[in-house]
């Protein structure tokens, strides 16, 4: 029965997820990786007890919009906003040369046509802002002043990924640029982030209210991701990623949070500490199922390893993924190591990079081959980074205590 | 696109269901008959904006199988086995009067053949755990002994409810009851409810040792959830809703459980409490979907109102369906008072008489009318009830209060 394999299929997950992941923290290892890892062991690329179906699917993107809520409401936005010019340059930096370089390898040395192309450099833009997060946290280095600079960095270019996505999806569909819709697409997003996280913070406000005179159970896990998920439909009404919903209403209810209108709604760190400490078990349990998913969705048996091409094809897209986000941070005015370790932070790729290479396939635009080598570049640089971001703390760590915000 | 309409249908449940559920406490009634109504007025039945599909079904069937894990964690089994006789005495009873009324009814006064009116018997059987123990939890009577009572008596009529629709099953589809069959669904239930408790207390035992020294956060509510979810896949392995698994496994996990087998595993509130604490928004959030989604899972249009048939039908089985429980009740010894409140409180139906008419009508046995009809009464027999028992509570909740144990 569907509905009992379902619930094995679960609790495979979360089981795997977490045996992996106390083993790897014995081995002092980021636990992301092992849940990625997970994923490839239960899925088709070897032993094959499930394949990502509808309903996982729905609850892994649950749990990387509530992970993005959770870095919300984690987030200090005044030091974001301190380290917002670094941001920037990171970000645009970022995006832009991984893009050019994706495209140049793609375009030039392999001559693919100009849309494959532009598909190939859109797929190395966007940071995974859950994975680059989710390392930070298991490092501890998720409020230093590095982090904040990787974060804001990775928020920003998952907004330029996406509007590039969309972009280039109209390019393919439409037959060619359409300005209006693309002016469209950008007002939207930019009303989006002026306006949602107000917006949160006011109905928050009005949830604290019925919290006061609820004599139901159970008002702020409901009510939370009510808002949670209102707000990542809402983005993705306005064209913006899912995920950034979730981000913008944790960042509305985060302690620290600045409204600029004013004082006129108090601060109340007793009811932000509340949604916390109800939300943490709620958020614990659904994020394993993402980064299992995307372990899940790599299947390492459909790449055809005999050929040449696709050797050359991912091995040339992952010195321009590398060198791109690498670049992009050691230009910014950090000390050299946290230089070192922003640029390293930036390129794991993930959920939008795989969008970009599945909608790629899907509209015919890529074939198989380059399909894949996409999904094993975006696979390597998840993989390796953390391990690079460890050996570079161990050995400047003490330094950046220093500098930590 | 699929996945931003799972979001806001989920959202819509969930704000819903609680927006009917603070009016409704306002209003001094029990909430659970709200969420119902929210499913009704979002569903097919009302407004039409969303009908019962997969992904959130699975979710309902998670809220489920939690709401009875924390039925089992919150449940004294002490208490339980002071009223096992009476329990054993109201269940039974409570099974054989409605089943033989119904197929009475059915085969007797309508004319139904002898399949057909097996089946409406049937139906009438099992007592909902899940509405029962809301409302007798919404009148915080869930720990009375009249509470104690009610539970223990729908747990054993819904295993005898689920024993008889694996009987059912197999008198149809084999062309004859199978005394192998139904002796191996028995000893499976039976072995099920001996050994899962007993076990889930060592795989706690287990997870509280990793819980000393897990570095990764999130131990608690993914391993407990694993660990319910794997109950409630092997009650559905061995024959026996899952549901039941949910439940065995919060009776395991419980403060007051009482080990057969002794001392050896040592009690730890502690540890008990801080389940309890991490798993309660999990289950707050997950327990709406289900009372709302039987709400949508209604098609009060879908019945023909103007045949006669149906009211005939459907008000014969009604009363068939509350006299069977009540005599049942009546029987037993408690204050007349409790007696009346036992009846009234066995009288919902909902799982296991809903898949009892679903498989009567896939299975071609009933026809559409007798179907609807079937869900008519388990509408009413659920949505009624409530505001009996809240009425006999006021009137007789002094007295009641005398004899909690």
């Amino acid at each position: 029965m569907d509905e009992s394999r379902f619930l094995l299929d679960l609790l495979l997950i979360l089981l795997a997820a977490r045996l992996l992941a106390e083993v790897a923290t014995r081995l002092k290892s980021p636990a992301v990786i092992v849940e990625l890892l997970a994923g490839v062991v239960l899925g088709p690329s070897l032993l094959g007890w499930m394949t990502p179906d509808t309903t996982l699917h729905l609850l892994a993107e649950i749990g990387i919009i509530l992970l993005l809520f959770e870095v919300g409401l984690e987030t200090d936005v005044r030091s974001l906003a301190r380290t917002g010019g670094q941001s920037v340059l990171v970000a645009v930096a970022g995006f832009v040369l991984p893009f050019l370089f994706g495209f140049g390898v793609a375009h030039d040395l392999l001559g693919l046509d100009l849309l494959p192309s532009l598909f190939v450099g859109g797929t190395l833009t966007a940071t995974s802002i859950g994975i680059t997060v989710r390392v930070l946290a298991d490092l501890k280095r998720q409020a230093s002043r590095e982090g904040q600079v990787v974060l804001g960095a990775a928020v920003l270019d998952d907004v330029m990924g996406v509007v590039l996505l969309a972009l280039l999806y109209e390019f393919s569909t439409g037959g060619g640029i359409s300005l209006v819709n693309t002016g469209k697409v950008l007002l939207f997003v930019i009303l989006f982030f002026v306006l949602a996280a107000p917006a949160a913070k006011i109905i928050s406000v009005v949830i604290k209210r019925f919290d006061a005179v609820s004599e139901v159970p159970g008002l702020v896990p409901t009510t939370i991701v009510a808002l949670v998920l209102f707000f990542a439909w809402l983005a993705h009404a306005v064209g913006a990623p899912q995920l950034l919903g979730g981000f913008a209403a944790g960042l509305a209810l985060s302690r620290r949070f600045f409204l600029p209108f004013g004082s006129a709604l108090h601060e109340d760190p007793v009811f932000a500490l509340r949604v916390e400490k109800e939300m943490k078990p709620i958020v614990h349990l659904f994020t394993p199922i993402f980064f299992v998913m995307v372990g899940l969705s790599l299947n390492l048996r459909e790449i055809d390893w005999s050929s040449g091409f696709i050797w050359l094809f991912s091995g040339a897209l992952l010195v321009a993924a590398v060198l791109g986000k690498l670049l992009g941070a050691l230009i910014v005015r950090e000390p050299w190591p946290a230089r070192w370790i922003i640029g390293t932070a930036m390129i794991p790729r993930g959920e939008v990079g795989l969008i970009f290479a599945e909608l790629g396939r899907s509209s015919g635009i890529l074939d198989g081959q380059a399909q894949a080598g996409l999904v094993l570049v975006i696979a390597l640089t998840t993989l390796c980074p953390p391990f690079v971001m460890k050996w570079l703390y161990r050995r400047h760590g003490q330094l950046l205590n220093a500098t930590t915000i």
